[in-house]
């Protein structure tokens, strides 16, 4: 962050220069929760596959509040009507959407906080946030929370065209390089209105939605399910399920503070105290990672394997289709392993293992995306006549894969 | 051009660099029928509605012969061969493709050389260039004619994904500023391949293909069907008519040596004759522009009064719809022309008027894009089991159009 | 220019988007005078060696006054006064600093119109407007004559520092492809300040400040006065020069009426007057281009050769050195082509000419970049301690070129 | 790493694509050695000035590799002769120049490894390499310690205009967003030649060097020595300078294994074993980013205080001035502290102190860049004469600067 002056500025190489708006979001910024997003990734292990890719979750954060900013000042130019201090609200209720996020997030959620989603947990800080800050967050709060009464602003906070999804996909696709993904976020923006109080894009914004709908669904297939970063989130989880297995039979493994503790005990939503909250707020890549470092000469040989793995990104193979891989198929995998590694059955599965993978372009059960039509109509994006392939891309296509311990 | 070495080398603020790859291209590009490319705007009049558009057909046809050396650069490394003639003789055909377009082309199509398309005479001016260059340019036009028995070779410069399009989309898109047409080139001709003897993308390049085809529909309905675009356009068409018009019924009208002879006479394919074709190589923007601002004063008030709205972009007002519109509906807005200005029904009828638009975004029927399958089958792109929308999209959407002078 | 909402916003590749900021600056825009830019080249023949090189003097004057729209912006921030009335003024006042340009400017106003810059013709247009806008562009024209109380402002719209430069500088970079002049205009923006109502860079922004000015001297080196756009604008102004002569001997040239108006009188500042002006606002690069396009079959052996030398790109032959010529190979260099194409010595000197050029990057006598440094004292940026190299470029560079026509 | 046909290609945001030129250079990239430099970020702790800026050695590694790719294609098509072995070795020799540096390097290397420069490691990591794949890297190795007979080679990988300044400039200025430092690379490199086997530029690339050595001017002011990186680096520095010496005092510090055995004994160059080059390879950011978080709660205070700073980037003030700062006022800041702290003099010098930071744009004394005159001669690029400020840039410039903790 640079500047002397009061405005205070930071480099963006995706839109040049972000401007802090207020000493309020300045200091939320500065405060160790928000500063922890430093050393947080924002595509967890997608950097083996594009080397590019290492830029953090408070990055984004700082690119999805300069979105906002000038979706209320186009906003405000059409005469929607913001105060000063909901404006503030939105701009915070932005920056601190994904405040929760652990590491290397989604691994995380499924093996060391089970049942804790990365929403509940910004929501948690932001309360602690709004506590030391003498209730000034009430108005984030409440938009994050869909409790706003003009439903607009959080349809801009959280929705299928909403500044989290217009800055990540852009960043995203900056950074790894892969320009389809490239989203023309500023003009999506130009275009968007408020009609009854719902956020709304003009009638000629038409082809932007659909480009941008198609280019997340790129995104989608093409880096976020990549097959190798598929594979490498996949080990990640397995990794902390067995770290996690190992320290509550009792087993001492080298880890942080942090770590060790949410790896000791099973702790519920329920059981989520505010003391939990201070320990997750240590938790950053760094943790896993030099887990990672020291579980490679650890001596059960399924932690030890997979960090090394993904120390050395030499990882599993993996095959994707259409259809369900057969069990036959998956237990002749199983059996090389088990006979070429000398493991139990349990500890194979670490090594071969299916799921699957599924991507839905556009929802029309939900946070639709609403056209308002020159003649006053509101109609959904995906209803408009001219559209039959939005309807078509909002069929859920699922795929199946098979992660395999290739033995030569 | 820069570059004293032999290596000569053109600055393009798409790709960076174009480089000319043999002294036979860089003849050909010096030849005046090629330099006049320089005074054709690759987009028409749509300077009109995008400023930065007044890149020509010149700097296209350069880019267009880039792309092709990346392809034949990447087919080869694929195990592709192509001889070193078989590759002169692809870079002379995308060089060439366009050289028959004529000023404001599609305008120019439609009126003064009535029943004669670009590539026809493209096809002339290549015969004549080839007795002029001794037959070398034989291997070229036999692609150009899809004569040649590489299927691919012609797929490559003409076809539902050849570099002339890579190019185009990408650089209008530059040009304009609108940055969904921002097609990948370089990525989409990494994942070219040839598969008995015809072009095909590999298979994970489906998602490529798609954004390709989204984002040429794109271009399509907000750039060149543009409505502003859409009435100057119409408005070019009506003035070269009324010119022709008069100049038939022996009114003299000012205007350049060449313009004048198609002017003066009605030419068929027939009796296109070599002369004919010089006097075409004369022609170019300056031509018509020229006219407009001379017609401007003229007497006929239909000429004059078009060629004013173009020259201070006052253009008629336009509506767009599904539905064709009404007798009744043109009828009253003729009246209300044929009564302010005092016009007779026929003038009127260049002032209030209708039409249709079209836009196919990817065709089933011809030149069909294919993809290689790892299983080593081929499919049409449209087929490929994830894609119910590429289906979607070929679908023809026709809309309707209604121009008329505004009458306060 | 699209938008049906009251905010007008035009696409631009360089920026993104410029939006029109009022009414009265809108119908500036639409005004015949305005539009006659789009017809104007920014750059001059520069196209013959940078293919991307179409942009016009429309296009800069907007993307200038989108600048303009940032300083004042920023300048605000930083507790600068400007009201809402001294706001529009600087947007006209930048508008429309280039108003005046003729048709390839500089070729125009050594020939056509002697002794009259096009600082003075833009004055006479705003005088002329002002009249038609009843007096809504005084504190515009107040602001270009530097008659402003309020230094800064005249500043903004021209000085070693002006929109007008930050603009030229950026878009010329942009559209050649010359990647090296691409200055950061809206950083140096972000650091501009006022400091006893002049303008002033932060001190922060020295090595800014020095990378522009290292840039623009790039700039001129190498495309401005890169050699074939020099043999290029010296032959239009030689073929200028000869058509005024033969016009003025009595000779009628095809050629346009605004065109043959200029040609045919010999026009001083003196007798310009608002008839001269009304005309002159119809001359743009389309009448030059129809009149060489005219007399390249001309029997004047003089205006035939150097027409089909633009026409067709086949210029003289160039050299550049730091010392001037002898006048012994400039005559050796006549008499071949006097031999070989049979001239008069008259007219064999608009085929081998010298001249010579000259770049001075920073100029230290006249509207200095000043520095505001920390402590409140505002020094010279060429004079702050460790900035030799500013100094160092302060010094002008001269270099003498001669052309001639190549004979084999 | 992308690509399942033999040629293996990486996503690059600077270049678009990075083509794995050959299977050794495959497997050295595949070797542990040379992933670790996936976790060490190129650009040291500037991420906390620049949040954009974590990109890493392994991403320039192949950058640069990219741009001798370039380099190697441009000197062959000018007629040098490269065999396919040296085109190998120089791939190699600049794919590894760097592997040898630690984490956050420079604090490294004047802390934990005193007297060992990172060449000298990356060397030893070379011979290691080299053992290991049967003596196939010999010929790069020759190249690095420049005792290859064609001296351009080495001056490819290490000079004032190598690759790895080409790459890392341009890569650094990406993605900290600073537009200035942004190098044309590919243009350089188009303009270079070898005469006499060394490496020399075409006299026209000359404003295209200045512009070069100004842009690597700005980033050494503005980005590499931007005050809060430079107080981030000392404080990183002191860090691991005050854990060194309570380690070797007996005290046992929470680290990762690879880091203890750095911090418990002194290793000089002579005694750097290879098992300390293997244990070092284990060495990267996560371990030093671990040990701060495990540090910032230690007893020592000095650890624990700085450890909190760099974590929550809350870091000593800086002052930067031409002059030293005088023994008064530095004892003036240090008594403060250490009567607010509480300290040792010794302690408190961690918080308060000073020390010198140059920058010499252009060295005439060493690694001249020459350009290849027209005439055949060859000069040094400062001397030639229109570039008086290339030599005032040779000028080596000092400044000096305080760190002090700030007392309200």
């Amino acid at each position: 962050m640079t500047g002397t002056t009061k405005l205070k500025i930071v480099n963006d190489p995706v839109y040049g220069f972000i401007t802090i708006p207020s000493e309020l979001v300045f200091k939320l910024i500065e405060h160790p929760f928000f500063q922890r997003l430093r050393r947080i990734s924002q595509m967890g292990l997608s950097y083996l596959v594009y080397p590019g890719a290492h830029h953090t979750r408070f990055h984004h954060a700082l690119g999805a509040m300069f979105l906002m900013q000038r979706a209320v000042q186009v906003l405000k130019s059409k005469g929607v009507e913001i105060s000063k201090d909901e404006e503030q609200d939105l701009y915070i209720a932005i920056l601190l959407h994904d405040i929760g996020h652990g590491p290397f997030s989604h691994a995380m959620e499924n093996s060391i906080v089970e049942g804790i989603g990365h929403e509940e947990l910004s929501l948690m800080f932001m309360n602690a946030l709004n506590k030391e800050f003498e209730g000034k967050l009430s108005g984030a709060i409440a938009i994050f929370k869909n409790e706003c009464p003009r439903k607009f602003m959080h349809q801009l906070v959280s929705g299928q065209l909403d500044m989290d999804r217009l800055d990540y996909l852009r960043r995203d696709s900056f950074y790894t390089g892969v320009a389809e993904g490239n989203v023309s976020s500023q003009r999506l923006i130009a275009m968007l209105d408020v009609h009854n109080d719902a956020l709304v894009v003009e009638e000629k914004g038409i082809y932007s939605v659909e480009k941008f709908i198609v280019a997340r669904r790129f995104m989608y297939w093409q880096v976020y399910l990549h097959k190798t970063s598929l594979v490498a989130e996949q080990l990640l989880l397995g990794l902390l399920k067995r770290a996690k297995y190992l320290s509550l039979k009792g087993e001492i493994l080298p880890a942080s503070e942090a770590l060790s503790y949410f790896l000791s005990k099973k702790i519920t939503k329920e059981d989520f105290s505010s003391e939990a909250l201070q320990i997750f707020s240590k938790l950053d890549d760094t943790d896993i990672l030099a887990a990672i470092k020291a579980w490679a000469s650890h001596k059960d040989v399924v932690l030890s394997m997979i960090s090394m793995m993904l120390l050395h990104r030499n990882l599993l193979k993996i095959k994707i289709k259409y259809e369900p891989f057969s069990e036959e198929k998956i237990n002749e995998k199983r059996i090389q392993v088990i006979n070429k590694h000398n493991l139990s059955e349990e500890e194979a599965s670490y090594f071969v293992f299916t799921g699957e993978i599924s991507n839905q372009a556009y929802r029309m059960d939900k946070e639709n995306i609403y056209l308002l039509k020159k003649n006053g109509k509101v109609v959904d994006v995906a209803k408009a006549s001219d559209q039959l392939n939005i309807k078509a891309l909002s069929k859920t296509v699922v795929k199946h894969y098979l992660c395999y311990l290739k033995i030569d």
